[in-house]
């Protein structure tokens, strides 16, 4: 018998119901063999555009319920999941479009030339779908970066089959959104077999070891994330895995912002640091704050913010666990205190807070290491600095990161000041190796899906330099082909002289409209 | 005392001279740091182009000492190894024309956009050099695959300091081409600390172990690649391991083909598999002819041709050794012929010749597995088949590649006969997903270094989706990063709105000229 799937209500850890069966792992196989199976189908850029808009038809008929449905089993509440399925059927639209308009083909043609050395022969690249693609949810977005979320709409965009293992925290979510991706196929012309559900843990590592998977998204837990990273890349054929484990995301407050706008900046990071009861892989996890008297009016700021946020329910009880426990384990540091304390708060909510510690003593290491490792949940560290070289001394302790964010003075923006050493030039040229994002007065929390967008950087950030938001995700499920003095008629359209599909495509270099 | 690094006739088996020591765990580490310590110093695009140029120069100048002392370690012979020294600096002066070009940093820069959910704002992206490359250099090709190669021209053209791990097979010409590079940067006014050269095995496995290593590139066999793939995979911080490790390069001739014009494709066959005593990593190594008499015709011609071939000296005495036993244990597989029998001829030498098998006992797998493994050296496996079911059968077999041939018929190519299942059509979606780069009525010998080549495929061929000859080799040193709402005069020039340095960009979604 297969262990039982069951959705439940975190605001009172009871089960609602039993939503599915964990999959064993042949179960895992036939589901996978299916999938591949379902690879030809997808073969029209045209098709799948149809399977992505149908999806995004369906999800904007059906809010009340998905949204119903997703708040029951993650306590995020009606206003913020309609937002995120909002993005996420504007996700689905905008890869419909890319599908559509063909330019991830990267088609270049470079035509015959005797006169090179070597001689070159008749070259004709573009770039086809790896195959199979297993897509691990995210336990904080049950939308966005779940079963329909960016990985599976890129993933499809691309021509390529999903198995999606659910998150166990949205079981039912999972479920409801399969259906509904499984009417748009039906009413695309596909095979459901283009994207498949499956639960359970053990589940989750077959998917990764298949040897028809040929490639693997993920957005989770350091831990998590690095165990399928290893299993992917142990694999007799190891496959890609496009991982984003985890990103304390860097603030720094320089002199003269805080100076300025000192009350403004900490009501904003008591509003990014908590939104989602903290549960944002964009959380600001570290803020360095001058020592002196503006920082002090920041940190005055952020403590009256913070205190007037209310408690939230978090995403599961082993997080709400893991919340209080690292907030305690951070808290008990020597030097560290916490103006407002964070921690549990009733039988299954949890309050915000913050901690402080000097930036000399983190960047001291040892087990002040520990500061600079993501918490996940309503936290966030603000570090004291008394001079550049500290912040620096700070920055050089960071792993990788999503994003980056520096405050600056009017001055410093305007590129008006003496930047010299110790100016924004330099502090963003410290912030963009540790990230895949760099803001400038802003706040990381908010990932908007375009062309330009980039939501990754170095490990544990991300496990690859890809990104799993904006319009290049789709990059990651592709690999090039080259055709060498192929005949017209055995070539794709796509690299034919006269190209009915009208892709971008460059020709001996040159790029054409 | 670290150990000593002998320069090698194979020819003889005679040291010539003693060219370096191998480098010891702390000499890596103080190169993958002074490397690292360089990276700054690269981040003109306009000075590496500089370098680039300068290097081509240089060894322009110096063709006679290179090829000489090339030779001298790899008896791959002087008109070869101008060829392949015209090929490299042909592609050092690519990479500095896309370096100056500035289309691979994919800028794509995304306008504030309030209307939309959520929001947008303004957001840039372009992509940024990863770090020190570490660079393992081929055993096959002394110059286009070694220090001054395609890895090597990439990464600096990517603005990444690179330290190669010499081939031992030649470490004098890794050392001289290094002193070329050196004067090369001293010219474009770059530390020589952006090129360096190291030696020995152990210091390979240190290299891709160091922290300040940002990813790789190595060209070699599947043991010695999978290793270091493992070692990269298995760091506290992963990094991308860019790994060319073995490909069999499948042919198929079809029954038209071979009635058209079997004498042509069996010496054409014969050429391209002896090709530096069959040494490339495209080297045709399994060819399915038809049953029959025209089958039969393309193997008597291409018996003639391979008897006519001289014989020749393998790169060192352990590939030697290797391609005698692996043709052995092949041989005494039952039903396996071999109408030329390839192997061991004088001291230092070895003929090149072909084994023959039927399809259906290749395609029953066990033993006949061997068959499917590429075996280094100038040998090739012809599989006689019955139908193209047979031909189906053999190639659901094979392991990924480089390449993947089809011989066509004229009507076939033309497309003016009934494809069908039968088809030329179906052949070629057939190898498609079984390599890189597939090629019609040609050789996989020869790799032209153009736009669209790709020079890669699935593993074992590459240990990613990338390439490592063409412009989009350059792909792999680089990580997007994206500047959210920064002031113009903290944007690199390329992503403000006045862009100085006209590189071609993507502004909300639309490609400019």
């Amino acid at each position: 018998m297969s262990a039982p799937v069951w959705s439940v209500d975190p605001r009172t850890g009871n089960r609602r119901e039993q939503v599915a069966t964990e999959a064993t792992a042949e179960e895992i196989d036939k589901t996978v063999r299916a999938a591949h199976a379902a690879a030809a189908a997808l073969a029209d850029r045209a098709q799948r555009a149809r399977l992505l808009r149908a999806a995004a038809d369906l999800f904007d008929q059906h809010v009340d319920k998905v949204v119903e449905c997703a708040d029951a089993e993650t306590a995020l509440g009606p206003g913020r999941l309609s937002g995120e399925l909002t993005r996420t059927t504007y996700q689905l639209r905008a890869f419909a479009d890319i599908a559509e308009a063909g330019d991830f083909l990267d088609v270049r043609i470079d035509h015959a030339d005797a006169s090179l050395v070597p001689p070159r022969p008749d070259l004709r690249r573009w770039k086809v779908p790896l195959g199979v693609v297993a897509v691990y949810s995210a336990s904080n977005f049950p939308l966005a970066f779940s079963v329909p979320g960016g990985d599976t709409a890129s993933a499809l965009a691309a021509g390529c089959p999903v198995v999606v293992k659910a998150h166990p925290d949205h079981p039912g979510t999972s479920e409801l959104c399969a259906a509904l991706l499984h009417r748009a196929a039906a009413e695309a012309g596909l095979p459901q077999e283009v994207l498949s559900v499956v639960h359970g843990f053990d589940a989750g590592v077959e998917l990764v070891r298949h040897p028809l998977v040929a490639a693997a998204g993920f957005t989770g837990s350091v831990r998590g994330g690095r165990a399928l990273f290893d299993a992917a890349a142990a694999r007799p054929r190891p496959i890609p895995f496009h991982g984003e484990l985890g990103s304390l995301n860097p603030v720094v407050v320089s002199e003269a912002a805080a100076a300025e706008r000192a009350e403004e900046i900490g009501a904003g990071l008591a509003g990014s640091m908590t939104l989602g009861v903290g549960q944002f892989c964009t959380k600001p996890g570290l803020v360095l704050v001058p020592a002196g008297e503006a920082g002090d009016r920041l940190v005055t700021s952020l403590t009256a913010a913070v205190s007037d946020t209310e408690p939230g329910v978090m995403l599961d009880p082993r997080m709400r666990t893991a919340f209080v426990a690292g907030v305690r384990e951070r808290a008990e540091l020597p030097g560290v205190e916490s103006p407002v304390t964070p921690g549990a708060n009733g039988e299954h909510t949890v309050s915000g807070g913050f901690l402080t510690v000097d930036a000399e003593r983190l960047a001291g290491g040892g087990d002040y290491d520990l500061l600079v490792e993501e918490c996940f949940g309503p936290v966030t560290v603000i570090v004291r600095y008394g001079d550049v070289a500290q912040v620096s001394a700070v920055l050089a302790r960071l792993p990788g990161n999503l994003t980056a964010t520096a405050h600056l003075g009017a001055a410093e923006a305007a590129g008006t000041e003496d930047t010299g050493d110790a100016g924004a030039a330099r502090l963003l040229a410290e912030l963009t190796p540790l990230a895949g994002r760099v803001l400038v007065d802003g706040w990381p929390t908010g990932v908007a899906v375009a062309p330009a967008q980039h939501h990754g950087g170095p490990y544990p950030a991300t496990t690859s330099t890809s990104t799993s938001v904006g319009g290049t995700a789709i990059e990651r499920w592709l690999r090039p082909v080259t055709y060498q003095n192929t005949p017209q008629p055995l070539l794709p359209a796509e690299l034919r002289d006269a190209d009915p599909a009208d892709v971008p495509r460059t020709v001996n270099g040159v790029r054409q409209s």
